[in-house]
């Protein structure tokens, strides 16, 4: 087999067999095929795309190219649960222990990565004395006692995407459909999967930008699913402005915990009982989203998913006292109100530059060598559709500096006021079940 | 600028500036572009194209990459012809003294290169003496005395062209017109010329399979040339089958004395009429083809084209006896016929296996160490249209060799007997002018 060949066909817009896509993920992670030639074909790809079985063939050989979690020990179906990316996402806290409640196991390994705020590891990591280094055996011990960890990635998961992934960030290969979910697929599959679900964001905040994009990446996501054996249920939503309210580490911390005790933010609750019955469906403890809906709210409340949460951040070394006192969270020094230049409704706020707000005040990294600052960010006041008078808070800054006027500039720039607008839909979608 | 966004601007199928393509050709050329990168914009060119103005600004881009050849010292407009490549080739030693006895000069680099048989060069030196390795100052002085010289490539002439060549050779990108027509315009640009006829081969034995790409191909030379300011004049000829009759260096330039001769085989003599009325055309010496093949044909008739050979030959320290004592040329040891195993109509031959045929008796490289056997190479006797008899020679092999099954094989293989067929168009289009 030649790799000039199979370029070729690509190009071309055949299919590609089985033993043709194994040969380019093996020979191109063992530094065989030159990263010119990869670039030529992934570029091929993103010309004339990939049929089903190419997608899931092409996601298992990734899975398979390096290491793969074993979590045959833990009892039950093990769900996961991913998000493709948006402001102020705060969805994995609060679903692992609402869905673990239900006593559905959620065993979830996260990243931190670069990014507006950290990763879900490091916003747990707000939490004082909680840790996310465990060896897997414990790891497994935790599951299968509490139904409920989440952990920090070990091991060399699926190096084949990690080589993909850089080369496509510098050859203009990331906006193309089947590498994108053989990517995410890949990863939950080496991450010991069983089912997944996932969380499609559409709008200027969300690396989907339209609903068709969104909708074909869910459907080939549900098919690559077909093709290698996982059951993938999806869900579109939007992201035309950040979810909830708290765009920060601890700052949603606390808004995973009001959402806990039910009273959170009615987008992101209504986003949790969606993508948390279809957890449930997929691990076969639901049969409909009405019925998960249900089952969901009930752990809300009768407090078994906030207990459920105790019970989790103190396994992994947490204070749980933070459930109950907030001021046990960092804090931050300064609390600076962005008020409204003018009296209006909110008709849009750009997503991406609320996210660029709070990192501004050092919630994300720039760099992998960057620290992150726990106790800063932003809350949004006002949503989209929401009436504001003349200097009626926007939204709150939380920083660890008293001069925020970049801050306050890029946030006002964000926001547009005007006109009443409706709310928009949050649920665009759901996909992969009746 | 960075060449990512250059990147995505072409897959987005947009123009480039001049600007952008100078800046792609420079840093690649000089390595701060890597071939990843240059990789997945030649597939994006491959997919979406170029504009005539790219690929007019690429070619320039290119041929100021490197050396460029200064031909300013030769009186005249110095017309170059290019080929783009078939199988028993003989068109430049014949043209270059036909049109130089007609006034016009003809100063020609030429390459040797890998191939079914050698190129312009090894052709040339299969005659006694003669040497093509002249310093720059001695080629113009020859070209003005003599109106003629054809000698080897000096210099440092389009790195950027040989970078990219060897990539698109890896990454499947050689099938792109833009990128082929400013390869090719690029070189003979660099090489000083100032108009260009070009010879678009089409068929099993060329490199463009079907006269659409020929015609798009040739079309995209002419706009360039509009662009860069060069005359560009085409002919789009049939490579169905070997042009002319012989394949192999020293039987080559047989053919070419012959044919200066005036009795040369008829497709060939054809051909080389109109590729020289073109380069008179373009050179200001004739206004139509009809007029330079009368021109042409008189040189010809009355001796003056073979003289100029002679006159050529001479001056490249080559023995031009050879014009009227053939067994003066390398000659082969075994004179094998190829005896039709029934009899019938030629109805097709794959040039491209025949070129084969004649690569496996030694006539051309493999690797550019191979040393080519000058004598060697094969007659084609039966033309596609001619009837032969069983037992009567569809081919005559040329061998060092007295063993030359393999040869036979690959010619009777090559070769299609069966019910009469018209022999096909040889010249199927003229493009450049009215």
């Amino acid at each position: 087999m030649r790799m000039i060949d199979l370029i070729e066909k690509k190009q071309m817009g055949q299919a590609l067999t089985q033993d043709e896509i194994q040969y380019i993920v093996t020979n191109f992670t063992n530094e065989t095929i030159p990263n010119y030639q990869m670039a030529a074909f992934m570029m091929s790809v993103y010309f004339q795309g990939m049929s089903k079985e190419e997608a899931g063939w092409l996601t298992m050989a990734m899975a398979e190219s390096g290491d793969q979690m074993d979590l045959s020990a833990i009892e039950g179906v093990k769900v996961d649960k991913h998000s493709t990316g948006g402001v102020g996402d705060t969805t994995t806290i609060i679903l692992a222990p609402l869905v673990a409640a239900c006593g559905v196991p959620v065993a979830k390994m996260s990243g931190r990565g670069l990014g507006h705020t950290g990763g879900t590891i490091d916003k747990l990591e707000a939490i004082p004395g909680f840790h996310t280094e465990v060896p897997v055996e414990d790891f497994i011990k935790l599951v299968n006692k509490n139904k409920l960890a989440v952990v920090g990635q070990t091991g060399n998961l699926t190096p084949a995407d990690k080589k993909m992934y850089a080369l496509r960030d510098v050859t203009s290969t990331v906006q193309s459909i089947p590498l994108i979910a053989s990517s995410i697929m890949s990863k939950k599959i080496a991450a010991g999967a069983d089912a997944i679900v996932l969380d499609v964001k559409v709008g200027d905040g969300a690396f989907m930008k339209n609903v068709d994009q969104a909708r074909e990446l869910a459907q080939t996501m549900v098919s690559i699913g077909q093709v290698v054996g996982r059951q993938v249920l999806a869900v579109i939503s939007d992201m035309s402005q950040p979810l909830g309210r708290a765009v920060g580490n601890a700052l949603e911390i606390q808004e995973a915990i009001d959402t806990l005790k039910g009273h959170g933010p009615q987008d992101l609750t209504d986003l949790c009982l969606v993508l948390g019955s279809q957890m449930l469906i997929a691990a076969g403890a639901a049969d409909n989203l009405e019925v998960g809906k249900a089952m969901l709210q009930a752990k809300i409340d009768d407090g078994s998913a906030l207990a459920k949460f105790k019970d989790f951040v103190q396994a992994q070394g947490g204070n749980p006292a933070v459930a109950d006192d907030p001021s046990l969270l960092p804090q931050a020094k300064y609390k600076i109100e962005v008020p409204a230049p003018q009296a209006g409704y909110v008709t849009d706020w750009v997503a991406h530059d609320i996210g660029v707000a709070a990192n501004l005040l050092g919630a994300g990294r720039n760099t992998l060598d960057d620290v992150i600052d726990p106790a800063v960010g932003l809350m949004v006041q006002a949503k989209i559709g929401d009436y504001v008078d003349q200097g009626q808070s926007l939204a709150t800054i939380y920083a660890d500096r008293e001069q925020v006027d970049d801050v306050i500039e890029k946030i006002l720039a964000a926001v547009t006021l005007g006109e009443a607008v409706k709310q928009p839909t949050l649920i665009i979608d759901t996909i992969g079940h009746v």
